[in-house]
């Protein structure tokens, strides 16, 4: 980037600090635009009538000419203003006439001079900024200004440092973008400036973490320029400290630990059933796990078959994960002991903590761990479970069902939810993680784990806040380059974030913030809990599209109707067929079958025309996705259509062609069992909606686009 | 309404009809806005210098002045127009000026004189207008002007004619409706003046009906005024025939004898199995129908025990309803014998009419159908099901659980997605009535049935459009007074608009004018097929609440904010808790549970906690709605929860306390039957979600304050 020069900022900004000061002057803030090549209009001071004509003249626009005295606050009722003031003569004129007005105003008053500045207006007026968000720090805003798009609330969000793309998207994301893009007949403006502008700023707040906020309100932008109006800039005179972060390596080494344990030890483990200390030993036992189990008990003896030791101090072998099912005021004791055992993982469950206003206990143990190094999940929490080591150390019952879909969740309710949707789905799970109180392992640590985990293909998360937002992008924007990671926010409206903070403590950030950096980072954000569950089960089902041509084939006339609701709602591109592609679908259909998309089959057709057309779309290289709209009807029943189905993409999967394919089943009770058999063969399938599978698949092209995979 | 002149609107209307043109000049759209009292600037024409000043100083406020000249097409070339002229001096250079500018630019056009017109500007600018919908008919609309709106594209319509509180709800249902009432500083416009105006045009577009379109565009509201810069009328010369239209008794009538037949024939009743004339007869027959049954048949005999007639003209007794499940090309024939035979209701199962294109054969049964007086449903349905008759006059199979909910649909796919999930949700139905084609019978027809008929609580329909959507209106807003009515418009985007019309044929309209109008209508949509069902279900398990005060009480503080978002999203108000109220909560409820709303009893309370704080959420008048985040504990298992809350619940209601109450159970599968449990004991109850039980509370409050039940 051109034409930028640091250290003039940093003269300014020095000089505020060492005056004690949180905000700028008007001219200081214009230095530190002009330092950092942000266009504001031209202005200068003059302090004879000569130097406003020669002003006016360089300006070479209209100016506006205004009195420049410490002792005058009302500009205007000191007759020390005056606007549309063009050329050198005017210029002098207007310098005469406002020194005049103002010693008539205030005989005693001091002069310092009047300031000559070029007039804006015209043009779109637009706001550009940045702030420090609690959660994210540093992000950078773009919306349109004027006071009715305030009502309409049209900004959009980036965390700082941003690049030209993201630049350029920002401004193709407000609602009213076409407005910038010249809509109806008015001219574009200059949306390079624009780019170029927010740019600068990211780089600015960037280079001075010091910037609290930085504004640009109005900046007026016309076909040719971009100018800022109003410049506010506020400092925090404190340094801002950047939290602790760990390397990847070091986060990826405890990790695997935690989820690959050798062994564990459960401290509190108990016969005594009901108890959490005796369903933890039942679950790690019942579960399978093959690792060493060590109950940790003061009485000591045996627990479920196993020697108890009566602290983990005794513990004869190394330990790689302490569960800990003892009340919260028995933890930091038995945490330190796990510290000098050199133990590197803690599973803390027991509440007790800053949920229920406890904050120096937790932070008792925060200090704990950060002492002997001992990453501890929790407190507050459900436990864990990870499948591929049958490990369930949890006061829940085992999870069996084994496959690609990693779920974490802030809440224990939550958590329970995951749990039973899960089983009833059957779907297959790598691991279900409560993160509860996260005093310390959060999103971030287990986004590092479940990226290089061959188990996993799909990550979802409930969450309610991030401790730490910049590192929960870092880790998203990393792994969604190869899984997907759908995230369901709670507390995304103002009610909703009022609920979190009495839940948590958590400050609950601004949703729109969330919502543009989650989706920069690559992130599907669920709407709701339900649809983070479908998701979540439908989405490693579904091979990666290539290319956006969606392509619906329905027996029913009314299911194709909903379905295109569907797509638009969705973000899917119904593909315009090619008249050879109409014709070969016309080939399998009744003459009166609907051509284009959807592709109506039309009702009381037999399996073989669903086969063929099916087939055919699979078949097409241009078509990328397929949404089936099944009709139960006595000529082809539900069973007989979901085999069909799984045979035709099975045949294709088979020669290599790897479409995701979603089906909508309209039927009697039948088509129950025909959309498990169908979910089971690779095919996300639903009986009476035909939103959730299209919402599914619309999720997988939010995934795909942001991961880059439909650009190739 | 004051102030309104027909007879002057008349005569610049005929005087327009006379000439055979079919939009008005300017000066024309003025007199009619004149004579309706529909404000627009003062202006005049002047021939004269003298009359040009007299003009401005009548005007008194500044004025343009524009050349008026049949041979000069561009008035701003000719140097023609003045803007911005001040006073009566200035007027009469400013005729001058123009005049002999207009001399010098063509020394031979014919000068009429100079129109002064007052300026207008500032202010906000908005639309107004009125259209003529295909579905609809006259429709007023009412939006923000200006470039930047229009993309935003922020208006509003309501069916024509309209009263006061309607042209109100318009203004206040705008996106930006802030900046019409003062936002941010800004003065309020006055919002009086513009529901005049809104009303006035609503009256002039009533009174006129060859007025198909009219525009006030732009329309500039200040703090003092309203007027109209530029009125555009488009009439049709051609007489708009409004659709014939029966009388509520007449439709009741015949309405009562297809839903409570005393006999039903089956034309085309066979011995074949898989035949549609056999499905119909057994399920006739199996479901329990208690009236006549005739089997028609050419080769007669008997029908599954039944004697069989070779035509309808054969059967002996009086016959209230023919059930068509013959060849489409054989109906015309049978339905002429149904009409002398004098049958009152025809149901037509057959497809191969106007969905494939086979319009002539649709037109011909249309009238027949008229010619006799026969009702006709269908034809291309499934038929239809009334429970309280045992009646499944249909090819599907009979429908037994019996309960409030009436639910039809277009499509006939749709119509077996209805029967699967009401049979897996045990739904207790009245009617499932397919529409199909609606060659005669349609929804409004079934509203004026279900709204008298005593087994029905809410109506559940599914269509992808209306033949006339004004008796839809009218029946509509009838009905939903008394029952909550559900409508999922198929078709709500532009590519499902597509995808209906080459479905049948019909013209989608504008979603946003159905939006609106199913809004005015007292209708709640359904945004999916899902919901559509959902709503069915719950609605009427829930009564009416009395008050906007929700209340949440949920064991799982994650459930809490996820309940509280799904408040926002369906337009609940979380009640702001009382001292006194919040106290009594307290009591209950550990020291760390959260305070407020939502009330979080924390995880591991024992059932006397729940039950508590749900009885004491009852028993207080000013709450009046509760949610329920149930968390799966050992302490609190499913079932438990379940019980308990269905017997506080109907304790309360023994007691005369009755609000809606849904819940959230959050768990593992066994929350799936305690679900279902809470379902049958009038709590709205879903496992693995916080959306969808909130979503139904939210349909039942807008459902509740549409029809006016809030307000008392």
């Amino acid at each position: 980037m051109e034409g930028i020069d640091k250290a003039a900022a940093r003269t300014v900004l020095e000089k505020v600090r060492a005056e004690g000061r949180d905000s700028l002057t008007a001219p200081e803030g214009k230095s530190v635009a002009d330092a950092y090549g942000i266009p504001s209009p031209q202005e200068g001071l003059a302090t004879s009538a000569e130097e406003a004509a020669s002003l006016a003249e360089v300006i070479g626009k209209p100016v506006a000419c205004k009195i420049v005295s410490p002792d005058i606050l009302h500009k205007t009722d000191s007759g020390g203003v005056i606007v549309g003031v063009e050329g050198g003569a005017a210029a002098r004129e207007a310098y005469e006439t406002i020194v005049s007005n103002a010693r008539k105003y205030d005989s005693s008053a001091e002069i310092s001079g009047v300031q000559v500045q070029e007039m804006l207006g015209g043009g779109q007026e637009v706001i550009i900024g940045a702030t420090t968000d609690p959660t994210f720090g540093k992000v950078v805003a773009f919306g349109l200004g004027g006071v009715l798009v305030e009502v309409v609330n049209d900004a959009t969000f980036r965390l700082a440092p941003i690049d030209e793309p993201e630049a350029r998207s920002m401004i193709d994301s407000l609602q009213a973008s076409e407005v910038l893009h010249g809509a109806r007949g008015s001219d574009p403006v200059d949306v390079d400036g624009l780019v170029d502008t927010i740019l600068r700023v990211s780089r600015l707040v960037t280079d001075f973490p010091e910037i609290r906020e930085f504004d640009l309100n109005p900046v007026f932008a016309t076909k040719d320029a971009v100018s800022a109006a109003d410049i506010r800039i506020v400092v925090d005179p404190n340094e801002v400290a950047e939290p602790e972060r760990r390397s990847r390596e070091e986060i990826s080494r405890v990790m695997d630990r935690l989820m690959n344990p050798r062994s564990v030890a459960v401290i509190g483990a108990t016969e005594q059933e009901g108890k959490i200390g005796n369903s933890v030993m039942q679950n790690l036992i019942n579960g399978g796990y093959a690792g060493e189990i060590y109950p940790v008990h003061p009485k000591a003896g045996e627990v479920l078959g196993r020697t108890a030791y009566s602290s983990v101090s005794e513990v004869p072998g190394e330990v790689d994960v302490a569960v800990f099912a003892i009340p919260a005021n028995l933890v930091p004791g038995a945490l330190t002991e796990c510290g000098e055992k050199g133990v590197p993982a803690a599973v803390l469950i027991p509440s007790g903590f800053a949920e229920t206003g406890n904050t120096e206990l937790q932070d008792e143990i925060v200090s704990i761990g950060k002492r002997y190094g001992i990453r501890m999940l929790g407190p507050n929490i459900y436990g864990y479970y990870y499948t591929p080591q049958n490990l369930c150390a949890t006061f829940c019952t085992p999870y069996d069902v084994k496959g690609g879909v990693a779920l974490t969740s802030q809440s224990g309710g939550i958590g329970m939810a995951i749990l039973g949707y899960s089983r009833t789905t059957k779907m297959g799970v790598s691991a279900i993680v409560g993160l509860g109180n996260k005093s310390d392992v959060d999103e971030d640590d287990l986004l590092t784990f479940f990226e290089d985990d061959p188990n996993t293909e799909c990550v979802a998360m409930h969450l309610e806040d991030l401790k730490d937002g910049r590192a929960f992008v870092d880790a998203a924007r990393s792994i969604t380059k190869k899984k997907p990671v759908v995230v369901l926010k709670a507390g995304r409206t103002d009610m909703g974030a009022r609920a979190a903070s009495s839940h948590t403590g958590a400050l609950g950030g601004d949703d729109k913030v969330y919502d543009d950096i989650l989706r920069q980072s690559g992130v599907v954000r669920a709407p709701g809990l339900n649809e983070m569950l479908d998701y979540a089960r439908g989405l490693p089902k579904l091979p990666t599209p290539k290319g956006e041509n969606v392509v619906i084939i329905t027996g029913a006339g009314g299911s194709g109707v909903l379905l295109s609701d569907a797509c638009v709602e969705n973000g899917l591109s119904l593909m315009e067929i090619p008249q050879d592609l109409d014709e070969a679908f016309r080939q399998y259909i009744p003459p009166f079958g609907a051509a284009g998309n959807p592709v109506d089959i039309t009702g009381g057709e037999p399996p073989s025309t669903y086969e063929k057309t099916i087939r055919l779309a699979l078949e097409d290289d241009r078509i990328h996705s397929v949404i089936l709209g099944y009709w139960h009807t006595i000529v082809t029943p539900p069973m007989v259509f979901a085999e069909l189905t799984a045979r035709v993409v099975e045949e294709a999967r088979a020669k290599g062609i790897d479409k995701p394919v979603v089906a909508s089943l309209a039927g009697d009770t039948e088509v129950e069992k025909a959309s498990e058999y169908l979910f089971e063969h690779g095919v996300v399938a639903y009986p009476y909606t035909t939103e959730r599978p299209v919402a599914v698949l619309g999720a997988k092209y939010r995934w795909a686009r942001a991961a880059g995979a439909l650009r190739g």
